[in-house]
């Protein structure tokens, strides 16, 4: 028992782990990161002709650890979830999200006289394992106050989406029917009037698509100005929330005046 | 009367309603939805042939529940307004901009023989119904507070804007005397250079046109960077109107003197 | 002297005006956007040569107009600043930036003679009457706010443009050495490399110029991602000193109890 | 002792100088833009052929002065770091990043023989020296405000470049296998996929590569609009810390305990 204690402390994503119970993480963190380099090289036709039993090793050495990873943390997560039932705990890891990526990343390897589907898009699921990188003991906190922020400014932000939504919708449309007929190609569709945009109001502006009649520039001028309220929104709500989530940090510890001790509410 | 009252009940704008209640607002709201798809839809030449039927359908069910909600709508609107007469409520929600929409989105249909413009156009304003989205119950007080925000920064806002608009100004006709003689065609005047300000400045940089002397790529260089400023400014009025904000329905709670331990009501 | 006050009180630009009393700052307002309008439309070629005489009527009817308005501000001026000398009032108009403008939207029309320069540079200078625009009324407290978070931001800004600057220097150096043999013509020297910078690390990315090597394509990923870094500074900044301005407004009032009237120092 | 003492004044990077002392300061803080201006002006081939001598006369001059500089540097070090021993302090500069930029800005001079790099990859190192100018004394509250702002959100800002690393990783490995088929040449590999998520996430958007599939136009909305949400996260960030920091330098004024009435020092 003690020594799967002392081993679940390893796969603890509830807690950061102490300085030096990290580095079972940090090798996890590194495969992870050689595994997402191998991907990116392979994709590069000559790098993948020359080195392919370079690749097939990685994987197969990926797959094992992976593997064995994977059955530790079923095995131990009784321990990091002590307060439910041992089939409880483990149902709870393996239907979590980061237990599914887990188990995506090496089920493929296993059942490939079943999955007839394109292997690559399924292993695209093991870049989702980067998020394990997150979890590193050093980032711990700053992540846990990102996350806080986040979920805190869901509504406001949900809403500033739809905002966006509506106006994208509100534009494209009026484009379509301003364009249309000077650009009958390249404002074909309001589908073609949306990805138009979408570039502007994000200030991306590839240059594909743009208006060239005098009412068409006016309105493009209109959404890019507008635009910059819409970065200003979202940016203004998180920056409120961060600001509330530091101090309410601060405000848990109790404020003593060291004259008369008693405590001050400020 | 009491049937009437359960009805208003799923046709107040000016209060969320209660979980139960939003059911019927889901369903316009979905149908809304369907509507907007149609719109986009429809600008596909391909689809709207092969469907044609199928989207004229669409139009006569929209205008009969669209209809019948406005009627409603302006039948229930006394019970709405209670502390109005009748005839003022009634008139108050078909004045309104939303009642304004919600009747322009049905009209058209009644009217082929006196409309003789572009109904199309007339369709358009159906879009905006998409605003009743924004109204579900989860995003009411979200959208509340986002509503609060722009209006208090109203002010500066505009102030933002109106510098906004005199750097365009400056910008474009000093541009335009600058690139005019190296590309008469692309600055051939103040407008289309006025284009490429608000190009620069919003950084959205379609890459239609841009200067190619050294003194107009000195010049556009100074408005890009300026670019930033003039994203922060609203940034920074938002963002502070935002905490004030979330700070004042914070503060309803109970505030205490510290002489006399006697609660302050601000 | 009571008409002479009276007067004064319309040219006031050190306080805002009363809401009865801003009709004649109206007047000059529309009348500087009308000119700016005449600037943007005269280099429409087609439509100078069609309403030649109609803008000339108009250069006659503004210079009388602002001439008069001249003289009137000169007259005035020991009223707006009764703390001077007549002398030393006059002259402070006279000098400062308001007033120079206001002379240099008139002086060239009588000095034809004199003036041998190309006049449409020194009309430009009639754009920054624009300036009086923000001055209505409605806009003085906003624009006063603003302003002071300007001022006040002004250091930590400056170091922010400092930081900026070399960032451009040192990135444009570098990129002129990687692409430079790749792209001899758009990486001809370090003075179009800086342009590059400029257009990246601002996202316009106009995309007429870019990297096209591997490292250079690093390179400007790097300074595109310290472009969003670029932006938060200075909006950082902004928004900090908007919040301080706004609550130092708040705590001006002073705060007392409203059971024991003793002062609260919060 | 008394002259070194006034000499080392003049050298004190760790606090700023009274007007008067900084003039030496800004006698290095030209030379330094002088030079960096002969490296700008060097890249124009035209230039350099015609002022060859008297670049490298500036080159000469520099050198002189940027040695004695550091010599005087080496040898007041002792006064700057007071609490060490000379040699510890000596050796403290001379290990310091400013330092080593220091004599790496001359080195390449006095080792022609030793160095067969590139000269120019070496005098690059110089443009670093640019970072002096920000110690100039105006500039030094802001900068330290700056910099403590920057170091206290140091980790938050380290976590936000993972997520946005993991988005760019996921985006464009999804990217290449969307749009790999219908551009094989633009998204040859995840590489230049990389570049296309750089360019759009940063919304710099050059406009060299983009996808045309419908699918590719969805995901590349997608990753745009949630560009904004990764320039409102550090925008956030860095507001919040600069709030604190500016409000904790204001705290450092007394603050009475409401009970007892004795100052508190926190």
């Amino acid at each position: 028992m003690s020594f799967k204690k002392s081993i679940a402390k390893y796969f603890d994503d509830e807690k950061g782990n102490a300085k030096g119970e990290a580095l079972l993480e940090y090798f996890i963190a590194v495969l992870i990161l050689i595994n997402v380099l191998a991907i990116i090289l392979e994709s590069y036709k000559s790098i993948y002709t020359s080195y392919k039993s370079l690749f097939q090793l990685l994987e197969l050495f990926t797959i094992i650890v992976f593997s064995i990873e994977y059955i530790i943390r079923i095995w131990v997560s009784d321990l990091i979830y002590p307060h439910l039932s041992p089939t409880k705990a483990r149902l709870k890891y393996a239907l979590s999200f980061m237990g599914i990526v887990d188990l995506a990343s090496i089920l493929p390897f296993y059942l490939p006289f079943i999955v007839t589907l394109d292997l690559r898009i399924i292993r695209l699921l093991r870049l989702f394992r980067l998020l394990r990188v997150l979890k590193l003991n050093r980032n711990f906190k700053s992540l846990a106050v990102i996350r806080s922020v986040i979920i805190k400014t869901k509504n406001e932000i949900l809403v500033s989406a739809i905002l966006v939504f509506i106006l994208l919708i509100i534009a494209s449309t009026l484009m379509f029917y301003i364009e249309n007929k000077a650009q009958p190609e390249a404002f074909e569709n309001i589908g073609q009037a949306l990805w138009w945009a979408v570039a502007t109001l994000t200030t991306v502006g590839y240059g594909d698509i743009y208006p060239i009649t005098g009412l068409g520039k006016i309105m493009s001028a209109f959404i890019a100005l507008l635009g910059i309220g819409f970065v200003a929104l979202p940016t203004g709500i998180i920056s409120s929330a961060y600001i509330e989530e530091i101090r309410s940090q601060k405000k848990t510890e109790k404020c003593i005046c060291p004259h008369c001790n008693k405590e001050i509410i400020e």
